[in-house]
């Protein structure tokens, strides 16, 4: 990634100084994930061996093990390595020189709540005693909300590869396949489509009754005819991911499961239409929620309609009822509405949507109705 | 897994408390994670709503988000549950309660230094502001190192898994396919086999030059004939890890190619021997390391011997030449020496380990030796 796109990590960088800036950080201090691939290109796994990227005014800095450091010698930017042995008494020395470097020894360093370990944070604190240490889960929010052109190919490629899946599944499988064989085998085609052995998540594949577990996780039931098979999956291409949802059913389902497929097809319409330049999260959610509370079925929609999406399956901006945030062009995130009949039956249809400059696209196209197979 | 295994984790919570007795620690409070599983046979994601468990002598104490209430509701036994909903300000109030329960608003909490994150550690600090939040990196390994005979059964089904899968790939593929085809059909062959999507990592497959970088990335490289093969993977069995490494050519590579493979796996050979009960995880690194030193290649085995293999793929005992720890029943890791010639081949052995009472199991048993194909 890092060769195809350091003009876009450039650009990211140098709006992170002004980013910073509006949020009254002097500095932010990521460790391995999303946001440090955003940043740096650079992959690099979580584990018992800390890697931290530190971004100021100073520049970029990055505290890593040595056995690493041939990604790094491969940045493409200007970039200071602070290696550290196998040692694990030597790493200190490594997290003092690098925040020193990048000048942020005092003043507010932000750090990301849902990545940063304390691992890392016990590291930084100790050599930064007197700076503050505070969130900048909004500041890196902000800086990663609205999508580069980079970005959105690689999610619109990550939901092709998605729709070819769980097109080749279906057509692969039939009644007495358990949730789990059902679940496998898309997995199978998402990687034979392209996909990166890294999901978003472990495919959600839920029949009958288990369609009205939101996170039901795949069990040895065996698939029935004439029931409703909720798949709710997704693809990652190169650490950008897409997250769909799709009903279908082997020989047409009783009144009450079609009915709420075509409820949240219906909902996931009317949320899809909302969503342009200048909408709120809310309003969005308003939409789709409206189509289910007039249906009869509101108190069985039990979630918020949707989700940012891109180096991670859930970030900003979130579709929340009680979210007045203004969509812009570049953001993406889902829509996906459901109704949950405990040991009944479940619907959901979730579309990964992009806002436009003069409205908003879906990335997904296949069929949004229950398809009978 | 909480239904086959209620009596273990009864036994594991029961030694917990023991155990804190033993570090001194007041209680432990695990986010989602391989610990929470271990403790409580729930399987819960990483996100953007905290989960967290906290023990003590109190017993047991999970904070989550409301919508997972249901699997909390499976436990199998005494789970004091504190639900949160979708309003994040209402979180403080779960984790306020439940530590509250827990007796552990002082005194010492012991947190995870590679899972817990800054997200639940400031709920933590704000719910305790007089306790003490430390490191229970030791106590939770102390507790988790032995192995009991459900692990040990599902660890060895992984391994199974992961040899299948190899097999099936290998004969699958021929000069020509890149190493990311060989490492997608690889995944491929690892589900057939039975493994869960999470895998432990992305596998390494790294032909000729490629192979001399240990943590290598699967490129659009083709291989070739007469290069090392070298493939490094593993499969995932409800939360538990298989990880070794084989080495395979199209037609006999060179002189020297040949040479190192024939190195590591006598090796390999010579740490296995060396493991049984009393045996130290530095006597097991030597007697690997001795024979890479007498064959003159001592500067080109660039890591530790091996690392304790479980729930997770990293985790106590270490096989490191500064590790006095003693090796006892029920111990799990790798054995995995390597030698990279930089810019030419690399070739490594890796094969999954148990203490027995009276010795030592490799539970992986293909051919250690490069295999032609």
């Amino acid at each position: 990634m890092s060769g195809k796109n350091t003009a876009a990590i450039a650009e990211r960088q140098s709006r992170l100084l002004e980013t910073l800036d509006e949020f009254g950080l002097d500095a932010v201090a990521v460790n391995a994930g999303p946001s440090l691939v955003y940043l740096t290109g650079l992959h690099f796994h979580l584990s018992e061996r800390p890697v931290l990227g530190v971004f100021s005014a100073a520049g970029a800095h990055l505290v890593l093990p040595e056995l690493e450091s041939g990604k790094a010698a491969k940045a493409g930017f200007d970039l200071a390595t602070f290696p550290y042995n196998e040692d694990p008494s030597s790493w200190q020395l490594a997290f003092d020189k690098a925040l020193k470097a990048a000048g942020a020894t005092s003043g507010k360093i932000g750090v990301e709540p849902t990545s940063l370990r304390f691992l890392e944070l016990r590291f930084i604190e100790a050599a930064t005693p007197k700076a503050e240490i505070t969130s900048a889960a909004d500041c890196l929010a902000e800086l990663r909300v609205r999508k580069d052109a980079h970005e959105i190919a690689m999610m619109r490629d990550a939901v092709r590869m998605a729709e070819e899946a769980v097109e080749a599944t279906v057509n692969n499988i039939r009644p007495g396949a358990t949730e789990k064989e059902i679940s496998s085998e898309l997995v199978v085609q998402l990687l034979r489509a392209g996909s990166s052995p890294t999901l978003p998540f472990d495919p959600i594949v839920a029949a009958g009754p288990n369609s009205a577990d939101p996170h039901a996780v795949p069990t040895t039931r065996k698939l029935r005819e004439n029931e409703i098979l909720l798949i709710d999956w997704g693809a990652s291409n190169d650490g950008y991911f897409s997250d769909l949802t799709r009903l279908y059913a082997f020989g047409e389902p009783d009144e009450q499961s079609l009915q709420i497929a075509e409820i949240v097809a219906e909902a996931n319409a009317a949320g899809r239409s909302a969503a342009e330049p200048g909408a709120t999260a809310a309003s969005i959610d308003r939409a789709a929620r409206e189509v289910i509370e007039k249906s009869g079925f509101g108190k069985k929609f039990t979630h918020r309609t949707g989700h940012g999406l891109g180096l991670e399956v859930h970030e900003e901006p979130y579709i929340r009822a009680d979210s007045d945030r203004v969509l812009e062009a570049g953001m993406t995130f889902t829509i996906e509405p459901g109704i949950y009949l405990a040991g009944t039956a479940g619907a959901r249809i979730e579309d990964d949507m992009v806002i436009t400059e003069d409205g908003a696209e879906s990335l997904s196209s296949i069929s949004r109705d229950l398809v009978i197979l």
